[in-house]
């Protein structure tokens, strides 16, 4: 956009991050938010049907639409959609609590402090990373030995590494005179092993650079972007980055962020999002382990099919729609800094390849990391989210499926939900008198609550008689905390006064019945999956639950609910992050790195969405926990003992 | 560069052109030209050495440094060297006849009325072009089926035409999802054949595009660039055509062009010029051919080691310093439109790989095209130029050396020397009464001397004892043609009143002595490369001259100046352009390219400069037509006879 320097240009201030941004008279509230860097939640990704953008206008004026999501009194104090709303002078706005992300829980995660190491890992493999730095030392020509600079270059390659049929880039022959005189015939090369096209040299530089060789490996989740810079030279990890997803601001999950590619410019606007996101992360890194950015050799990352559409800047448009078909499933690599990652021209994105629309690359690499695919454990590796993947199978045969689970796990669709940062009430239990003792992430006043303790709610009071097995609250219990609201029945969680956000902090039994949706969906799809092996739940000698939710959940809650599947509880392991962990794996070796591509070609994918044995398992499973009782013995024993 | 367009800017006409073009105050006028199209001859490149790009100032005024090179009388009447030239007025500036490089006789060649058919071909060879385009009916995805749109795509290229292990390139994915559902799953593919990498799918279309199925061959000459637009489906040259190669007004030869590289944007310079004679060409051969530009799928480029880097934006300067690197000899497929050839994005430019610094891809490709690397018969494969390059072998063994002849055969370094345009003696015989008999190409009025009729003259002059077997005319003759001048004796060609350029045309005894030194140059490099094997003149069974000043020669002639060995001359065979041969032919058939690439590794350069051998094979040469004149038998039984 080419600008005349006389145009009229109006200031935004954000708090509480005191952030200012220059903008056009009429720009957007919502884009200029996100322009400044101002982390906004907004759902629907500017729909103007979630109402969770809204903004206090402090100062100034905007010209806004008036929905529905924006009651009288908010209206009347300041409060706007910021999705819907035109600059028309300068500003000054807040982001109300409820609006904002919160980086707190990330950066907490980020720093290892959260994570636990996993116990599931692939073994056996050599340390052999794709990515190679090798010093030559070449004879100088003369005029009996003339040989052009390549040719020479690739005989030292030949004699003093065995390399032979190695392709090379056009980008390093173009410096390639220069860097053989500059290094005084003593150069470093970098190659990078590719499985289509075999070695590629993709970088020389002037003397011994060896030392410095480093990788990225990125975890690019919808909701999250997680980095590590890796030295390849030692197989260590040298720092740990983690921010949301710049995506966010255009819609929170999949769904959202491929119907914003519908409007013009959007696909471009969400490929830019999440470049700035990794770019953030890798400066972060590169500070952190105090290297040279130009040292970066080679970048690995795992995603979900969506992502890795957007990433690439491909249209998901086909993703969406039946037969639910994505463009790629193994991507070619691609020039990292020509899709605008601030990385030397010479390092390449690998990608760890999917097996469908909805298992992607990211499913992949867990299951890499774990080590499934080497064992004859039978083992269920289930990664829940609002799209819940799982995969079920041993080193013989693997089987996959993913099951719409909806936005329930990440508080989305629960009247008081929000994701896992600070205020969000993560676990919650009822004293006899039917009174809550919450627990919030951060232990700051309750601002709604997170998935997981939307499962310890519900465990606690399904327990407790509060809610009956049909999700129905039982509304004859001496408490003030049930009463009849907007929404049905609900119980109070939290009064008020003693919340960030200045009114009752509610449950519903629209979010108790958005809840068993979601377990629902998660449970048929483990059991349809066995079915289709004419298998039992029995059979699954390991449940390996994935995910930074996943990480999250108490076992026996979710058992309670009937979200996980009634087994021994030895059989269950929490793998954390494995998209992180495939995609470091890989980093390191070429073997991982073979092995992850057969995983994705050996898994067959089964699609749940007009599978008839899904609905009817579905329908099933729509009780707390499950209308078939023998499948959940524990709870049965407990009543017995009760 | 940012111009504020308030700037003052001259208007300069150039004349006989037509041409109008706006510049700065102060541009180089020289340079000017060039900007504007129009041809101008600077063999030096603008170093102000040559004198050859003096024009005539008709109007207006230029600050111009004088040199030796204009005379008092044309300075007088306007006459100004343009590199030396800054333009302080509008100007209309005349390029006098001298000055002009014309076209007509390039125009002619193409055509193909001069071109002899060769007589010496490769054989034996499959039609099956590198490049490739494939129907493909997919079916449509379903549940059932949902592979992603790349897995489909191969799974049918797989079953439909047993292709396997297809590298896909980045662009094809990008576009992937969109051309299958607007061809209605029906695509054509264009796959490409790299010895480095296998098979690479490079594009895609919807619909059935193989009809439309077309391949660039070129031959980038220092002179001249000759190109070819091949149809794929049936193997014929649909259009041909010829330009001189925009570098010229940069400096006539490759060391003149790879001093300019030294220069500040030098390179660049001389890349666009280039770029922009083969950009001409092509635009000509479509329009010709009726064809759309968007349906060349693949180009081949034969040239010599210089052309090649300076085309690809090498730096050359290694070329010229001893022990003479150039930077790659085998080069990588090179996306032609990332150099600036208007070409599609996925046409690759694929260049036949050299030998050495001096000995090309042009050479390889004479090689291959003469078909010499398949027979037992020993072969002499000259291609004679400012750098003359000789290859000596069969289909066991093959040996090269370049000589560095000078600009002689192109008319450089002769007084009234010039290339081989409109005006040029081409052919001259001596009268009894040893008047000249001249014949200049087109048949107009004299202009200068080129290369074969610098030939032509001495064979004449030598053989009625006009010039001595020293190079020394023998002045006691009774003729007013022979006098002294400023640079020695010299002979008059043509009386002023019958030129073109207003001045008696003379051949000297310096320009006798340059060629003598060109000739011996060519003869010690033959007789190098066969003393080096052990053989003899008489073991060489076929001689096979290249080139298209080549074709010009008197075979006759030649070998009585000692140009060409005295050899039965039915062992002489024209090959005409041999570099453009050995492009199309690698257009059409990979085994030819494997071929090309093989004979490229076959080949060992000998490399003269430092040679003691050919130091005295050379000194031994300076006579005409050489010292022994065992060697030359022809000559002494005429001498018998006479």
């Amino acid at each position: 956009m080419a600008k005349s320097l006389a145009e009229k240009k109006y200031t935004v201030h954000f708090m509480p991050d005191n952030i200012d941004i220059a903008v056009e008279p009429g720009a957007n509230l919502m884009e200029t938010a996100i322009a400044a860097g101002v982390h906004i939640n907004a759902s629907c990704g500017g729909a103007s049907t979630c109402g969770t953008c809204n903004v206090l206008i402090q100062e100034g004026q905007v010209k806004s639409r008036r929905t529905d999501k924006v009651s009288d009194i908010d209206y009347a104090r300041g409060i706007r959609q910021s999705c819907q709303s035109r600059i028309s002078s300068d500003l000054v706005v807040k982001i109300p609590v409820e609006s904002r992300l919160e980086k707190e829980v990330l950066s907490q995660e980020a720093t290892g402090i959260a994570a636990p190491a996993p116990i599931a890992l692939a073994t056996g493999w050599q340390f052999n990373p794709p990515a190679s730095k090798l010093f030559i030392e070449l004879p100088s020509p003369t005029l009996k030995d003339n040989a052009s600079d390549l040719s020479r270059l690739l005989r030292c390659l030949r004699q003093q590494y065995n390399l032979d049929n190695i392709s090379v880039e056009f980008s390093v022959v173009k410096k390639l005179a220069r860097i053989l005189r500059d290094g005084n015939w003593k150069v470093t090369a970098t190659t990078l092993l590719d499985s289509d096209s075999g070695q590629r040299l993709i970088n020389i530089e002037p003397g011994d650079t060896r030392l410095g060789h480093y990788c990225l490996a990125f975890d690019i989740g919808t909701t999250a972007v997680r980095g590590q810079l890796l030295d390849l030279n030692r197989g260590k990890v040298l720092a740990r980055g983690i921010d949301y997803n710049g995506q966010i601001s255009y819609g929170e999950d999949v769904i959202s962020r491929i119907a914003c590619c519908r409007k013009t410019g959007g696909l471009k606007k969400l490929q830019r999002a999440v470049v700035a996101t990794i770019n953030g992360i890798i400066k972060g890194l590169v500070e952190t382990a105090g290297i040279e950015a130009g040292e970066i050799g080679h970048m690995v990352v795992a995603a979900n099919t969506v992502m890795v559409q957007l990433l690439l800047g491909l249209d998901p448009k086909y993703l969406r729609l039946s037969p639910y078909v994505p463009t790629i499933n193994t991507v070619p690599l691609v020039g990292a800094s020509s899709l605008g990652i601030d990385v030397a021209d010479h390092v390449h994105l690998y990608s760890l390849p999917a097996v469908a629309s909805y298992v992607g690359g990211d499913i992949v690499a867990g299951i890499l990391g774990a080590g499934i695919y080497q064992r004859k454990t039978v083992t269920l590796y289930i990664d829940i989210g609002t799209n819940g993947e799982i995969v079920l199978g041993n080193s013989d045969w693997m089987i996959s499926a993913s099951c719409s689970a909806g936005p329930t796990f990440e508080g989305g669709g629960v009247k008081h939900g929000m994701i896992a940062t600070t205020g969000a009430i993560e676990d919650f239990e009822l004293t006899p008198k039917l009174e809550p003792k919450i627990t919030t992430i951060g232990g700051a006043k309750p601002k709604g609550i997170c998935g997981s303790g939307l499962i310890n709610i519900v465990a606690a009071m399904l327990k407790a008689g509060v809610i009956g097995q049909n999700g129905k609250f039982n509304t004859d219990l001496p408490t003030k905390r049930l009463r009849a609201g907007g929404d049905g029945y609900e119980y109070v969680l939290a009064w008020k006064a003693a919340t960030q956000i200045g009114k009752d902090i509610v449950f519903t039994e629209i979010d108790i019945d958005n809840l068993t949706r979601s377990k629902a969906a998660m449970y048929a799809g483990y059991q349809t999956l066995i079915n289709s092996v004419g298998a039992k739940f029995s059979s699954v000698e390991q449940v390996i639950i994935a995910g930074t939710f996943g990480n999250k959940i108490d076992i026996e809650n979710a058992i309670t609910i009937g979200l996980l599947p009634d087994l021994p509880r030895d059989r269950f392991i929490f793998i954390g992050n494995g998209s992180l962990l495939g995609a470091r794996l890989t980093s390191f070796s070429n073997d991982l790195l073979c092995d992850g591509q057969r995983v994705a070609g050996m898994i067959t994918n089964l699609e749940l969405s007009e599978n008839a044995d899904f609905m009817n398992n579905y329908v099933a499973a729509l009780f707390l926990p499950h209308t078939n009782t023998d499948q959940f013995p524990s709870g049965k024993i407990k009543e017995m003992q009760h």
